[in-house]
């Protein structure tokens, strides 16, 4: 893990974008001396700086409870190598949703399965090299999106020990069988208004999950609306289990 | 309304009970001299002696946000007199639920429609005593079960600016119907795994609500398992909108 810049933002978050062999991602720590817990932030593959004004904000106020945020960037996204595998499925699913057609499983699974299957060795990479970090310490979490990746990351990762899920995207049904596996508290936001997510189906993902905690918190608006209450009771979940 | 008890309690609020005619009911006020926001504490009738526990929690929590809260008895229970035409549903309703039948449209109209009939005139005498109190100003808030009291007091009542909802109880169909036409803000707690509750239904009441800011918060657990985290977050819900 090599940084490549620094800036101090001005609620004295400290900034700096690394890279992990090809991969390039953001950290922010907060002032605190001691170590802090860690929030693995997750985002849509639209491009790290695309998503990045809606990443610092949630950055700023995970530092504000005590807690460093990393992001990386997903594989075929942003600066990345482009990946023809995946874009042509990105391709299959908006002819298919602009011909008003249903999304066959087939192509849900060829635009998620295969990103789940590269992007969560990469996560479990970085998180190698963030908690040796002096200033990482302590329980770390997933927040965001994909949320086939914070699934999968939830299974097989036993260093994270809290997640919140965005219901938002699209979920092969392989992934309701890992779902059903998960064991850490879980904290599940749904747009209930999302113009490009299945109500039903994210109802069915909450149902499907094996944690004794978990919670949903349905909210009105489209994708990107969330509420900035629901973000400020997403923040109090990380702090009951990662403080 | 006529005062017929008080109490200081450890945390410095005053619990009063009250007689509004024949209608007993309970006051609890902060210590703080400012008049207080208020909301209502809506119950299953079981009556409020059962329900005290319960109530005088919540009531103990609002304080310590600076809000009043006040409770009345439901017609036909508690130490009201026997109401037959409810009795009657209320074993009709039993009698389906251990014989695993469905519960009809027709029981669920007899045990709801003439309670959410009489008691809510009742709740809305009570809110011209208690606003008549120099201790009671400001916004008011419904909130807990009986969830179609909340709704057509929601609808009917302008003083009433948001409500929390228990979605745990029968709700007949007409209730949609007034779901669809109120505005306020609402906060719809949900427990997942009620055994006494149909979820499918709650989804559909959620999604029927006209509000334009309106939440949906579902917890695991049965019909008395909220976690205290849902009920910090619903106490946060009345601060953002009553304070």
């Amino acid at each position: 893990m090599q940084f490549t810049s620094e800036q101090r933002l001005d609620n004295g978050v400290l900034e700096r974008e690394f890279t992990l062999g090809e991969i390039p991602g953001i950290l922010w720590t907060p002032e605190s001396a001691a170590p802090a817990p860690l929030i693995l932030l997750g985002h849509p593959p639209l491009g790290l700086r695309r998503m990045y004004p809606r990443l610092v904000t949630r950055a700023r106020q995970s530092a504000a409870e005590g807690f460093a945020t990393a992001t990386i960037e997903l594989p075929g996204s942003g600066d990345r190598p482009r990946w023809p595998a995946v874009e042509q499925a990105r391709g299959d699913l908006r002819r298919a949703m602009e011909a008003g057609e249903p999304v066959s499983d087939e192509i849900v699974d060829a635009l998620v399965l295969p990103l789940v299957a590269r992007a969560v060795p990469e996560w479990q990479a970085a998180l190698d090299a963030l908690l040796a970090l002096p200033e990482i310490g302590g329980p770390v979490a997933y927040s965001g999106g994909v949320i086939s990746i914070g699934i999968r990351l939830a299974l097989v990762e036993p260093r994270i020990s809290a997640a919140v899920l965005f219901a938002g995207s699209f979920v092969p049904r392989a992934m309701f069988e890992e779902a059903r596996q998960i064991t850490i508290p879980l904290h599940v936001l749904l747009q209930w208004d999302d113009e490009g997510n299945d109500r039903q189906a994210a109802l069915d993902l909450f149902d499907a999950f094996g944690s004794k905690e978990k919670s949903l918190h349905a909210n009105m608006g489209g994708h990107t609306g969330v509420p900035q209450f629901a973000g400020e009771t997403a923040a109090q979940f990380f702090t009951r289990h990662l403080s």
